[in-house]
C-alpha cells in the first residue's frame, strides 16, 4: 500500500519552521506497518496545492494532508481537498456552536472566517481536535482513505494520537504482525559494522536488518514481519546473539530511545558507585551529560573542569613537572587527573579527559587526539587514546570524547 | 523560477529522524529570493527515487537532491541523479586519495564502497565537504541547475554554507537586491516581542520584519527588497534603533549565526577578564558552553561542578550552616558559590548556578526555580532568580539557565 503525507504551509516551504509533524506521523504509521512512500511540503498556493493533492490521490491509497486549517483567507486546505475529491464542505453545527461559545467565554472578537474551522468533507467524518479549534477529517472511499489534519504541532500531535490512531488501528488492524528491536552501538564505522553484521547473520531468513546513524551512535534495527510474536522474538534473539558475538565491544543496549549515558548511570546506581570527573578539552560536557539523567545525584556529587594547565596543578595538585615532562596530551596527565579527582571527591571512580578539541594543534598533536584516564578505587588506573578525525570539528570531537569516555567507563565497570 | 528540494533517506521517510536540512536550505534560499516551491522526501528506493528526481527535473529550474551519499549499497543518490540527467559518474582522483589517507591515518580498514564518496556527476563540479568524506556536486545545463548534497546535518550545513552559497550567490546575483539583518533576543516571549516591535516600527514602509524561534533565543530579521544597499541599510538602522529603544534589555547582537556565548567570550577577552564558574543544576553545561568557543582558554582556566551539597561544602568551602539555613536554592548559596569559585581560581568574575532542574521539586521549590550568582572581583556580589516553566522539561531548564547566566554576565560586564 502506498502512503503519502502532504504538508501545506508557506512557513514550512520557506524554511522558517522545521517540519516536525511529518516525522511524528510517519513514525506512528511505521509502527502500524504503514510505511510512508512520499512526503511533500508546499506553500499555501492554490494552484500548487490542487496539483499536489491530485497527484497524491492518484498515487497513494492512504493520503494525509496537513496544515492550512486556520481561520484566514490563506487557509484553503479543506476546500481544496473537497474539490479534488469531487465533494463539498459540510458544517458541523455542534462544533460551530462550541467555537462561538469559546470566543464568547474568552471575550475575543471572532472573525467570520472562523466558521471554516467547523467545516469538514461531506461524506467524511470529522476528527476531534483536543487542543484547538479546527476540525480534522477522515474521508473514505472504495479505493482510498484521505485524512485532513491541522498544522500547529500541538494540535496535530493531539489529533493524531487521540482521534486518528484509533481509527487507523481499526482500519488497518488486519495488517501484518511486526516485531522489532533496536540495538545500539558506538565506535565502529557504519559501513564496517553493517558489513560484519551481514556476514554474521548470513543465512538467516525472515529478518530485516537496517542501520540508522545517530549523532553519537549507530542504531541497528532487527525487524521480523508476518510471524507470531514468540517465533519473531526467538529469531531476533538468535540474530542478536550472532551480532553481539562479533560486535559485542561496541554494543551498549536495546531501545530506540536509549542513550549510552542512561546505561552508565543505571549501572553505577546498581553498583552503588560514585563517579567524578576532571575535564580539560570537554570543559564540563561529560559531567553535564551525566547530570542530564534524572536522579544523577545518586551517583554524582561533583567534579572539576581543569581547562588550563594552571587549573590542573592547582585544583588537582598535578605536579608541574609531570605536565612539563609528558605534556597535557598524555597518558600520564590523564591518569593523574582521574586519580586526583577520584581521591579528592572520595569517589569510587574518576574519569578524565585531556586532549585537543581544535581547530589548532597542541603540543604537536593534531585536533582529535584525546587521552581518557580512568581511576577505579582499589584498582590500577587506566588510560586510553582516541584519534578522532580533525575535520569533524571542535564540537563533535568534544561530544564524541564524552561518548567514548562513557563507553570506556562502562567496559571497565562490567569487567 | 521554480525551486525544489528532494530529500532521500529511509530514516526520514519513516519518521525516525526529523528533517532539519530542508528548513535550513529553504531559509538560505529565501534570503536569496529563491523561494522553494516543492519539498519532497522519499525513502532509499531506486524506483521511487528515479521517478521523483525525474519529476523534479521536469518541473523546476533549480533542484537540490539531498542525502544518500554514504558508503553503503543503499547510497545510490549520485548514481541515480547521473542516470536521470543522462550523464555518468566521474572519480575525483585527488579526493579519493585524500579519503584513503584519512583511513590510513586513523588506522581504520576502508570498505571498497568508500570510493563512491569521491564520485560526482560528469560535466558537473564537485562541492567540497568541509566536515565529512562525501563530495557534493553542482551540475549546470542550459535550462537548469542541479545540486547534490550529503544527508548528515553537520555535513549538509557546512557544505551549503561554505561550498554552495557562494556559487548560488554568483549564479543568481541578477535577482532582486535583498538587504537583511538579523537581531538576536533572549528573555521575551515571541508573540509579545513581535507585538511590541510592530508598534515600535509602525508607519515604516518597505521593510519586512519576521521572527524565528530558536531553541534558546528569538531571531528577528529585518528585510528590505529592491532598494539600493545604502538606502536599505539606512532603513534597517532606523528600524533597529526603534526596536532597541523598546527591546534593548533583551537584545544581544547581530547575525543569524551569532550565539550569546560568542558575544560573552569576546567581551571577556576584550576586557582581559578571567571567568570561572560553580555549577549545580547545570552540572558543567555552562563551562562546556564557554569551552565551545575556540580560544576560550584566553578567558577561562577552569571551575567547579558542585552538584551535591557535600561538593559545595568541600570544594567551595561553603559553610554547612549556610546551606542548612537558606537551602541550596537560595540567593545566599548562589552568591557564596560565585565568590568562592572566583577567589579559588583567582578569576576576575565567578558565576554560579543552583536550582531545580526537575522533574521533582526540591526544598519546596518547583522545577524551574534557579538562582544565579555573580561575583566580580572588587565589586559586590549579585544574585538573580529565574522562574522557568516546569513543563519545558529538565534539559530545557538547564539550557535556558545557562543562557540567562550568560545574559546576566553580559549585562553586568557592560555596566
Amino acid at each position: 500500500m502506498k502512503v503519502e503525507i502532504v504538508s501545506v504551509g508557506t512557513e514550512l516551504a520557506l524554511g522558517q519552521v522545521v517540519n516536525t509533524n511529518t516525522a511524528y506521523l510517519a513514525d506512528q504509521l511505521t509502527q502500524l506497518d504503514l510505511a510512508v512512500t512520499y512526503q511533500t511540503t508546499i506553500a499555501d498556493n492554490k494552484e500548487v496545492m490542487v496539483s499536489t493533492i491530485q497527484q497524491a490521490l492518484n498515487r497513494a491509497q492512504l493520503v494525509f494532508i496537513c496544515g492550512g486549517l486556520g481561520p484566514t483567507d490563506d487557509d484553503i486546505t479543506m476546500a481544496t481537498v473537497a474539490s479534488a475529491l469531487g465533494t463539498k464542505l459540510q458544517l458541523d453545527q455542534q462544533h460551530w456552536k462550541w467555537i462561538q461559545d469559546k470566543f464568547k467565554q474568552r471575550q475575543i472578537t471572532m472573525e467570520p472566517e472562523n466558521i471554516q474551522q467547523a467545516e469538514y468533507l461531506e461524506g467524511g467524518q470529522p476528527l476531534a481536535n483536543p487542543v484547538g479549534l479546527a476540525l480534522g477529517c477522515w474521508y473514505q472511499s472504495d479505493s482510498q482513505v484521505v485524512v485532513v489534519l491541522p498544522g500547529p504541532p500541538a494540535e496535530f500531535k493531539a489529533m493524531v494520537k487521540e482521534s486518528l490512531l484509533p481509527m487507523l488501528k481499526k482500519q488497518y488492524s488486519t495488517a501484518r504482525q511486526i516485531t522489532s528491536r533496536t540495538l545500539n552501538f558506538l565506535g565502529r564505522p557504519e559501513s564496517l559494522l553493517m558489513d560484519e553484521i551481514k556476514v554474521a547473520t548470513e543465512g538467516m531468513d525472515n529478518i530485516t536488518i537496517t542501520s540508522y546513524v545517530q549523532p553519537t551512535s549507530i542504531q541497528v534495527r532487527l525487524t521480523v514481519r508476518d510471524l507470531p510474536i514468540k517465533v519473531a522474538q526467538q529469531l531476533i534473539n538468535q540474530a542478536q546473539k550472532k551480532i553481539l558475538r562479533v560486535e559485542g565491544p561496541y554494543y551498549f543496549g536495546i531501545g530506540a530511545d536509549l542513550r549510552l549515558v542512561d546505561v552508565v548511570v543505571a549501572k553505577l546506581k546498581k553498583l552503588h558507585w560514585k563517579l567524578t570527573a576532571a575535564e580539560s578539552l570537554t570543559g564540563g560536557l561529560f559531567q553535564s551529560t551525566i547530570c542530564s539523567v534524572p536522579g544523577a545525584s545518586n551517583i554524582f556529587d561533583g567534579g572539576f573542569v581543569t581547562y588550563a594547565a594552571k587549573a590542573k596543578e592547582e585544583l588537582l595538585t598535578i605536579p608541574a613537572n609531570t605536565i612539563d615532562k609528558y605534556g597535557v596530551v598524555s597518558a600520564e596527565v590523564a591518569k593523574s587527573m582521574a586519580q586526583q579527582a577520584c581521591q579528592q571527591m572520595g569517589a569510587t571512580v574518576g574519569i578524565s579527559f585531556t586532549g585537543v578539541a581544535g581547530p589548532d594543534s597542541l603540543e604537536g598533536h593534531p585536533a582529535g587526539t584525546v587521552w581518557l584516564g580512568l581511576a577505579i578505587k582499589g584498582h590500577r588506573t587506566l588510560a586510553k587514546e582516541l584519534h578522532l578525525a580533525p575535520y569533524i570539528g571542535r564540537q563533535a570531537i568534544r561530544q564524541l570524547s564524552v561518548q567514548y569516555g562513557l563507553q570506556f567507563l562502562l567496559t571497565e565497570m562490567v569487567k
